[in-house]
């Protein structure tokens, strides 16, 4: 079958266990998300940087410790927050402490997140295959969009086995990065350390960008810049935070520490990475017309080689050392696409229980997984690639503002949470630990609300807007959806006073049942016989009188029948079988509100599809229409026909 | 009401009366198709010949008065074959005498030359249009294909209406043609007659065309060629002998005096134009670029003037002349596309009769109108002229080709009935008057064929073998259709023998009632109650159980409604309820096959589309698949859903 190829074999429910990765496992694919931010956060900072020339990269190892210690502050809070607030993940935790408003707001942030997350990291991963492999140069988007479509499939088809060996590539990643960036420091301190091939470019410094930028503010306004793109860092923290369930017990202390390891690494490979590209004399730009190479603009199909790879070919100046590492790269951002595709269904099941998202969210495949949240976040990533296009710095713009609206709204509500619990705890100890908790928590939200202002200020015409007015439109379709679900479960639950619920349960006094019939044939015969075996109170056929002489025919070969059922002919004048019939239903059930209409429909089953063209489709016409009839049962009577 | 607005006031089945239009109305009406063919037919003969040079014109009157002979033949044993063999059409004609094959190739025949004749007139009119109208120059594809649309819509919206006026075009037309047939005629023979506007063109021969023409074979060829293409003139005959029933009684000896009115005009108005033609000098080119005018060519988007129009302006040497004349000839074309929008769904309603066609095609909408043929119409035309373009040209080379197939036919059968009747007629007079019939028909059928062969062996490359793929298509279609019908006669007719009857009609044995549950919630206990109430041999309740925690919920309600039916809970380790309930459901039909089970399924009824894709389909997945279930009826009860 087509959907086991795809989706795999079935799994049954019983098989489909909770998620128990024990550490050694669990980190490597969960920390994906945040080591492989090392990939493009080293050049983000750099390129921002350079909009104020060569000489402005002084400040770049200060712009590095600024986001370390940002990362560190809230790696520390989250930390905190896993173990205090446990294994709910984030959404469970907003909408207890802020409400459905927030909650909205938060899960259209995270889902716009994975999203992004996806889009930026298999775009990334595009531009690093390009680099390693110059055969393939120009064709960033369709690779971009390659990637994606195979992850999704490599998700929908064998998540489980991907998950199962998704740890290498972190492990090669790692080893490789430290090895890197210790032969680099090395080779730096006995002087051997050589340039990286973009050191011979030369910088043109855009006019307009630098006639703000003498100014103190305008150099300034670049700094936070520099920092708010180089925050993109601190994406893989909240992965950590909402994966808690799939590490092994004691799940919560295992995710804490992992999370703290893995935003150790991050800050650790971020400022070795930067360090290094400073000494190599990296050279970078958004636009590449500003770069001159031997005399010429480098112009616009320019490809800048990412700084990991530039500073790799820099320390061991050998062709293989660059593809490993390249590869290992590719890899490790692979991984941090998955946990994003294990992530999302998990977080779309979530909020689709709470009632915000459609309900075909939460069902599982037979395969036992959430194939309808790896579809959606697997198409829309591939939408806003091949619509915003595959450059990792325009959609790291769009990605930052997500991310720190998310961490903003989840320390803030572990805030709220411990504030409440400040209030209701007398005990002398436990207040002094809430009251620490409190205390390390405000940091972290700070800080938090520090870099999402920076971000909006100074990031909103770079992207970031869009990435706005999405988790907008998303919060706004939650809250629809959420009331058309209300809505149902107030006119559907029985809750209701029991007057009411004896109402609906109540035999109807009377059932009639009518059978439509378009031409005295089998089929009708059959519906008849169904009919009149369910023992109604009445049964009468109806026939609408459309053509004078096939009407005639009819009441001929229905009397020589001899049949003991009435009968009824309906006139129509304009010819409108459907309009007849309703009529006929209408007039009935005004008559005596209280009884139950059915009615038959005896319906063909055609082999081909394109025999249905074939036929009057009356019969369909007609159950559209009633559906919207109270108190009117449709029965079809399906006639298989043999070919 | 939108259909009211594209469809017209609504008619009642008594209102909608036989037509019975008086000579006077039918003739210009069902005349028209004949009579606008001196607007293309004149231009394509000379096209022809003038592949041979300007001297080849002096055989134009030859071809002309060939095809004005062939012409009164066909006329006069049609004239005939309207009087023996009355008003049942063509295509019954032939499906009685020739058989099932041979009507399906008429038909085909048929409804390709009403597609034809929208397109060759609708397109000659935006010819005429351009040519009055220089303002619009260049833009034919957009002018025919507006005009088919333009005429499809006021066909759909008052046919009655443009019926009642449709004569006084072709009035018109008529009066301003004899006027200058004899206005030219006079000024010739008085030495009067000015010179075309084309006749100042020095004509380039081609080269490749001229090698062929140097042989006699290839002259003779030639002549052949520029017949056939001039006997597009005879397209007009067989639109009055279909639409004998349009006429007002005596309808036979009404629609034969027509006919001969209109070929004996149209042969004459041929000649005429053909002459004058000459006279004025009139010179034409299929490929512009061989026209020399003022020592240069034409260029590939050179406009060439109508005949007619050339013709007008020679004689009267006025613009408003030829504006007038253009006028006219836009209105009688447009009428003759009108009088295929009426033939057309009456051809298409008889062939759905016969269960060649969908039988969609024979219903009336509310205006009493065949909507859906003047709607395939309309489109197939539209689609024809977007795709082969607006050429004149080649369209009457896609045309005759039908027209001559299907006069063949008619002839043919016309021959065989004719001879059937001579075999069993003793009477001698009578037999006098056959043996009289057999000879007119003969020769009438020798001239088609011939003319038939002419085109095929002249024309297949240049356009006829689209014409001839498209009828052999149309057939196999038809064939394909017919195919289906008859199978689901033979199935469903109650001429079988009385036992099978019998079983039939039969009152199955019990009724099994089956409630689908998917959360105990209102609308099951309708559904429930409208099942008990139909007092059912056995009542369930169906639930299966996707999630443990939801089944036990659903359980515990169900225990604490206290209801008096036994709720089934059906395991589905592959979380798909669909299947489950299949599985149940086959199981049950094996235990007791003579039983009904008869499914209901509890439906909500949304407010808005979008609302749909908020909940679970399982309703219409499992009614789409239990169609195929023989002796189950799906009882759909709909919950309207209040917003």
């Amino acid at each position: 079958m087509f959907s086991h190829l795809v989706l795999g074999a079935p799994v049954t429910s019983r098989h489909a266990k909770k998620g128990n990765l024990p550490k050694r496992r669990a980190l490597p694919l969960f920390g994906a998300d945040g080591l492989s931010s090392v990939a493009y956060a080293p050049d983000e900072i750099m390129l921002t940087l350079l909009i104020a020339g060569h000489g402005a990269l002084v400040y770049s190892p200060f712009v590095g410790l600024g986001i370390a210690l940002i990362l560190l502050i809230v790696v520390g809070t989250y930390r905190y927050n896993i173990n205090r607030v446990g294994e709910k993940g984030d959404f469970a935790l907003v909408h207890q402490n802020l409400g459905t408003g927030a909650a909205m707001l938060l899960g259209a942030a995270l889902m716009v997140d994975f999203i992004l997350t996806v889009a930026v990291s298999l775009s990334s991963a595009a531009q690093y295959l390009e680099s390693i492999t110059p055969a393939i140069l120009g064709h960033q988007r369709l690779i971009a969009c390659s990637l994606i479509a195979l992850v999704t499939l490599l998700c929908l088809r064998g998540l489980k086995f991907m998950l199962g060996i998704s740890h290498l590539p972190s492990y090669f990643f790692l080893i490789l990065l430290t090895g890197l960036i210790a032969c680099g420091i090395i080779a730096d301190s006995s002087g051997d350390l050589g340039l990286a091939s973009s050191a011979s470019y030369r910088l043109v410094s855009d006019k307009d960008a630098m006639n703000t930028l003498t100014t103190q503010t305008g150099m300034g306004l670049l700094l936070l810049r520099a920092f708010a793109s180089g925050s993109v860092a601190l994406t893989g923290v909240n992965t950590i935070s909402n994966a808690v369930n799939a590490f092994a017990p004691p799940r919560q202390r295992n995710a804490a520490t992992s999370l703290m390891i893995v935003g150790g690494l991050s800050a650790v490979s971020l400022l070795g990475v930067l360090y290094l590209a400073q000494k190599t004399g990296v050279v970078f730009a958004i636009d590449p017309n500003l770069l001159i190479i031997d005399g010429q603009p480098a112009g616009d199909d320019f490809h800048q080689v990412p700084v990991l790879l530039q500073i790799t070919q820099a320390i061991f100046a050998h062709q293989l050392a660059s593809v490993l590492m390249g590869i290992a790269t590719v890899g490790v951002l692979i991984v941090a696409a998955m946990t994003a595709f294990t992530g999302f269904p998990m977080l779309a099941t979530t909020i689709a229980a709470k009632q915000y998202l459609p309900v075909q969210l939460s069902a599982r495949s037979s395969s036992s997984l959430y194939a309808n949240g790896v579809l959606a976040l697997g198409l829309s990533a591939m939408f806003l690639v091949a619509v915003v296009g595959p450059d990792v710095h325009t959609l790291v713009q769009m990605y930052i503002v997500g991310v720190f609206t998310a961490m903003t709204l989840t320390q803030y509500a572990v805030l709220r949470n411990r504030w409440k619990a400040q209030r209701i705890t007398l005990d002398r100890k436990k207040r002094q630990h809430i009251w620490r908790d409190i205390a390390i928590t405000a940091i972290g939200a700070s800080a938090s609300v520090i870099v999402l202002t920076v971000i909006i200020l100074t990031k909103f015409t770079h992207g970031a807007w869009v990435t706005t007015l999405l988790i907008l439109f998303l919060t706004w379709t939650m809250s629809k959806i959420n009331k058309h679900y209300t809505r149902i479960d107030q006119q559907l639950d029985l809750d209701g006073n029991l007057q009411e619920l004896a109402r609906d349960c109540a035999l109807p006094s009377r059932v009639h049942a009518l059978v439509y019939v378009e031409r005295v044939r089998k089929p009708v015969l059959r519906a008849l016989a169904y009919a009149r075996a369910s023992r109604p109170s009445s049964v009468e056929a109806l026939l609408v009188n459309v053509d004078e002489a096939r009407t005639r025919e009819n009441i001929d070969t229905w009397n020589a029948l001899q049949l003991p059922v009435n009968l009824t002919v309906l006139d129509s004048p304009y010819r409108d079988p459907v309009a007849s019939v309703l009529d006929y239903i209408h007039h009935r059930r005004q008559k005596s509100p209280r009884d139950v209409v059915v009615i038959y429909l005896p319906e063909y089953v055609v082999a081909h599809r394109w025999q249905r063209f074939l036929h009057r489709r009356t019969a369909h016409k007609l159950r559209g229409r009633l559906r919207h009839e109270p108190g009117v049962v449709v029965a079809s009577v399906p006639w298989q026909l043999e070919q």
